[in-house]
């Protein structure tokens, strides 16, 4: 099967999937203004001629084709590093994609306990990369009172479950939050929302299934509307992508898509194996917006003439310290990868989640430095509009002068960069992408305490107390 | 003069004043949609006759007239309880017109240089409350290349300034930048943005002139479009206010409506009397705003069934915290006022500058905490159409259930609120308000840094060192 | 009963009290070189004539006798100011004295269930007060495994308990930890460490008992050695206050001495009664201290001649902060104070909790400020022997010049107290101290949690968000 | 030349250099019991055949011999680890000594202006390698007013100065601050301060001399007495240095020592090359002791069996972030290292401020998580010798049990290695090294800003705004 162009992947959206956006059930996706953005943003991604990036996006795969590098299986260092450039590289509908990898690395594990299930995995896997496709991560169930567990709560389907089973396959009911492009995608890979008891069987389910199948609904939101000017909003006039609210109204899905239907042990294996990429994929996004804060922040400064206030150096060399930590974290969890069975290769869980959240915690406060530097004008620019209009043009052009070697225009524009990524509404938006993309502070911290060698650290922190016996200590160092 | 009527508020504003927005010309703002809600949020503190806020709103002044409270020079705690029970009451355009008490008070020592411009503040100020106009705050000049000061910037409009001098006035050239609700109110106020030396004297200019004078043109920008549904943001339909860019296109300002031309000695202390009360007005929000985040905290958890989780509780605590501090700095200034020789007086300016440093230097580090609790849905929630679509609309209602006690609509709602004001539009518009507004972060750290009592600091720091004589100890106590 | 003189207060310890210190039991704390300091400290405030301090040191009881400070039980804005300027006036071990506000704040509660404890209360605090008498607040137990409680440990002593009862009194047994100023006060008055539920009858106990009651014995535990040079050390030399481990070993408690012996429901009362008191001593130290920082920061920067760096001036300016910001939570929980039953006052709960936690939380950071300032001579300074020692002496002298104006001697007095208070053993305890004295972090937030006015928050939440039907609305103002 | 041996390293001490402490002046430093552990502590990084790290501690010279690691010249990634090793291993005294490779990293560049300070660089260092010397960085000047330049002070001894030069050498006359180590090694390396201008000829100077070079006087201090009980200092008892305020009274320099004299453009390269060097020390140190605070912080959690408590988690989760982010940033320094023209590597500059930064600017809010999981216990733990005291002792090891797999002497240990690293005179004195030590937070800001690949960042910044045009656009990717 080909690699598909742009203009395939736009036809392959015409396939009945049930979207509704804004009070609207919109048919036909790829003609709907609501979608320019996000479609673009995806088709881009298929464009494997492009001279800049046909390197980084394609790969060869072991059975000798064609495919995009999302679906390679990292073995080597750099694999991994290819694999980050790309992801630095590509509209998170691609990167979504992901989650293929994510059931590849628990593939041995869910096969030790049933092997039509790894099979399964497999086949998809290949299915999935062979014809093109992309694939949503779909896994926040609604969760009702959090107080409960799934089958405590008032109402059933709080959490996605079974509700019936038959030789053919399963019937699924319920709902999943936060669907990442969803309505922009080709397979829906739903997993458990986290660990399930016994007593939670039917929840404890994990199935690929196709956008368009009978009962399956998407209802989106975004923070950006349909078009907006890419002077006044250089970031999010060409990147948004809608979340979606997926439903599963009694959804059937044959046995030979099932990857879990019951082993409630497998069920926490399969939740958290998603965790890692997402938040790999987080830190990505960290290096590259952190990076670009520092060179905002320092135009900004510079256009104003005030890149010798020792004031202005200080709250850079907090960008920059930001931008550095995460950037060497991204590097360190890339070579001390950690390798599964047969060997598939994947970041570093302590490195991955330490730098994430790193990120995550210190991403409002370091923002602020942004906004000290840029001042009142981030907010109170006026359009481009207006400084088109010759009328008011003139004066716009005239007052935002400083001086000769800076062009008012570009001015402009980076301080619009400033306000788009920071102060309106991608910008807000991403104040909260930052912390619970890839689950919230609460998770990286939980997979800190887990990961981290705290065996090694109370012999040290024992030795240096003077409370382990010679021998011990001697073991230690 | 009698007070006038929302209505007559709005014909008030048919006046032939120039206004641009998004490239149009606007000869009428009244009938342009981007008004409307700018319009009736002023219009509405016009409402003299509202039961729930007519003591608030209205105060008799000393010559027996009845004028809106925001003219009320303060002379007793009482008086500024009142006056901050209004400020938090009422619109931004209506507080702006505060730049009247900034004038009033430096009126003295402007006097002492020059009888007739405090005759001219004075006569302004009762014109201003007596036809019960609206004011907005012109200060900050575009200011060019920050290394060099007004008179040496490459184009010498960079900073406001007097062109020409005859015997009826003077003529002003410049621009002013981040006035908000410029376009809606009645008098520009136009102060000095700071202090300026012996060769800079025609920057040394303050004045108030109709905003239909000729020559004055404004360019408007604002966070919000011209619509939005209040389900979906509950904050943002219903307040927004456009920030001016200000042109003063060779504006001639009679004599008697000047208040500074030139004596330079004055320009930092007219410059400096805004500032303190804008911080008030800062600190006013900041307590409305922090209370507000405490509920929405507690809400959105309790809404979830988490209010006995302990990392939930304490982050509503830090949310408290922040409240607190903010609320008792505020208690503070009006307890321990201070006063001007003419027993006017105001807020203390070391209480009022450290509670609005605490609120903007911690604003975005506090609004983690409240992302923190709110989770993804704050970003993903579908919007009101969708919930009123049947089709879609079941699904929501039946998947954001979580507890009998929790009605749907309303648990929608709070996560709206918590994502219109911090994570969208006017969330990311807050984030710098918070930060710039009334001066960033070096303006009130530099007021600090003057008006601590630093000489009963060094004496205890001395007399605690052992390094002061006995006698000055004694005095340190 | 007449006021104590400090030599009385000196020969009342001399009561055959049960000390141990480094490994020596220690009969006469009086003539040992470890107790002078902290007896110095005690017996200063037992100088009712000193001239600066008689005023607010000692106060007329209603019975129309002479009584310290310490006792008074505040009925106006006033008597509350007079108590924590002189708290702010007195050693530690005389604030410690305060448990008997504590105990009276809650006997009229007490009364409901037992009123003999009451009359015991009552009796207690009156005799204490009449004989001039200081007592210790007794409240941590050892607490041995925290995952179990009081009545679960394997050694049932790791709560102080009753062991036995009879007709004249009860039997008690345990310890209890961080005992300030133990051996150098008369009455040990011991609280409940929490609540206590029906099967911990024994461990809900309270009383008071002489330092020198049979089975009481103390071991201490300091920051300071014995001696401190004073130019070195300017604050330890004259500021040390031992620590008692505290044990009971089955120590006999007459009925008129007990305040609580088996009331389960009252223990937890009794266990926070204490909070708020020792929570305002740690406000008022708070807003000492910070003020010493300021002092001590402008000091050492104006001492190297960099007052105009523009670096230094920001880190003052956050040090400023700080110290207005505690002030200022000071001063509003004395003026909006709350009223018990009986009409005693007491500081504002929410506002103490409060600014005992933004002080604890913040103070770590806040010193790094300071620490920025002082640079590396806070640690390296040479000693006064050096400076006195004429060879070495001359050097010092000659190279720690900095300008006219600064004498070489006080600058080495400020370094000094810099490293003192916040570098050294004195300062390294203080960072613990800020934190944990009155509870760590998490039972201010608790008490925060508990007492903020969280239904007028959710109530202008749910208005905000259009969340509310009109009527409640209204009510929400 | 053969490696001394520890005994020999102590004979070498007694070599006439002047040192003084706490007003005496001490002729033979060897047998004082002030220098006992300072003296131990430098000779056990003598003891070249410790099993556990001879292979650390040696490397084979390229003239074939044997010397101590601190003198590799690293020329791979490999020898950088292992210098990392070694470092993380050895006093403090001995890795002062690693000034030799801040001259051999400038020695090319020197050799430029004046081939035979380039020849005395190579020369010294083969000397103090061949003779297994150690030496101290003799850096800061005591600077006077800050206001002023060097030659601009009252005194123009407060920067080290060149106040004579004959044929034979120069003889220098000024003070330095901050020497660690300077009684304890053989050769005082002195830098300038920082960079000097063509008028301050006489203050760019830099020479090596012996300790007890005539003119020589050091005056000593240190956070430690001379003897401390290891039980309860665990870390001071044996690990202190005293910092030395060095005095060159008119001390005579031999031309073949001389490395700079007068020669302005190297006085800032010589300045800065130190600091590398010794930042790079201080994230080895960071790295070690985060990883200590980790094991510390679940040593005590666990003690008092709270390592289910979500908060504790959560503070341990702070601590686990901090430790790997700086060891993550230490393991790209070395990875990523940097190159001179020679081939010498050292860690990468841009990498090493910025972890040691972060590290700096985050030490005193990250040991408040450690000291709220401590609790007042690690103030108020008894001493050692009322543990061993039978009266006393059988109190501590009751009620400081906690349960059956904790044992109460290692407890007590942990508490006290808690104390003793964060909240006594070692811990208080670490917290200004951490921040001060090579330099304060404003060194590593000014090299972030310095070294930051800026042109990248603003390029990048520039395209994502559609500020660049289309060619250069391309470039920046």
């Amino acid at each position: 099967m080909p690699l598909k162009t742009p203009q395939q992947y736009i036809e392959s959206l015409r396939d009945g999937r049930v979207t509704y956006w804004d009070g609207e059930r919109i048919d036909d996706i790829t003609a709907h203004p609501r979608f320019q953005v996000p479609i673009a943003m995806t088709a881009k991604d298929y464009d494997y001629d492009d001279p800049d990036y046909r390197n980084i996006r394609r790969y060869q795969t072991e059975d000798g084709g064609s495919a995009h590098r999302i679906y390679q299986i990292p073995h080597s260092e750099k694999d991994l590093a290819d694999r980050v450039e790309m992801m630095g590289n590509s509209a998170i509908s691609t990167l979504t994609t992901g989650v293929f990898m994510a059931l590849m690395s628990v593939k041995d594990q869910v096969g030790e306990v049933n092997p039509q299930y790894a099979a399964n995995i497999e086949r998809m896997y290949k299915y999935a990369r062979d014809n093109d496709l992309r694939a949503a991560e779909v896994i926040t169930d609604p969760k009702g009172d959090r107080k409960r567990r799934a089958h405590e709560q008032d109402d059933p389907d709080l959490y996605v479950r079974i509700v019936d089973r038959n030789k053919d396959g399963i019937i699924v009911r319920g709902a999943k939050l936060h669907i990442t492009a969803a309505s922009l995608i080709h397979e829906l890979v739903v997993m458990p929302t986290k660990g399930m008891r016994q007593d939670e069987k039917d929840y404890a389910v994990s199935f690929s299934i196709p956008v368009n199948a009978k009962g399956v609904k998407i209802i989106n939101r975004s923070f950006a509307p349909a078009e907006l000017n890419p002077f006044d909003y250089p970031a999010s006039a060409h990147h948004s992508m809608p979340e979606g609210f997926v439903v599963f109204d009694d959804v059937f899905v044959p046995w030979d898509r099932v990857f879990l239907a019951g082993e409630v042990p497998l069920a926490s294996k399969l939740a958290q194996s998603l965790g890692l990429w997402e938040r790999t994929g987080g830190v990505v996004e960290a290096a590259r917006l952190s990076e670009l804060f520092v060179g905002l922040a320092q135009l900004v400064t510079e256009m104003q003439g005030k890149e010798g206030d020792p004031m202005a150096q200080a709250s850079i060399a907090e960008l920059i310290t930001y931008a550095e930590m995460i950037r060497m974290g991204l590097d360190y969890a890339c070579r001390h990868f950690e390798t599964t069975a047969s060997g598939m290769i994947f970041p570093n869980t302590l490195a991955i989640n330490a730098a994430k959240y790193y990120y995550a915690a210190n991403y409002h406060q370091t923002v602020r430095y942004l906004h000290d530097l840029g001042g009142g004008l981030v907010l109170t620019l006026p359009l481009e509009s207006d400084l088109r209009n010759e009328e008011s043009g003139q004066y716009i052009r005239k007052y935002l002068y400083t001086k000769r070697t800076v062009d008012v225009e570009q001015r402009m524009r980076v301080y619009n960069l400033i306000r788009d990524l920071t102060a309106d509404a991608y910008g807000g938006w991403q104040f909260v992408v930052a912390l619970q993309a890839g689950g919230g502070l609460v998770a990286q911290r939980t997979m800190m305490n887990r990961t981290y060698d705290m065996n090694r650290a109370k012999a040290r922190a024992l030795k240096a107390a003077g409370a382990l016996p010679k021998a011990k200590a001697m073991a230690a160092e």
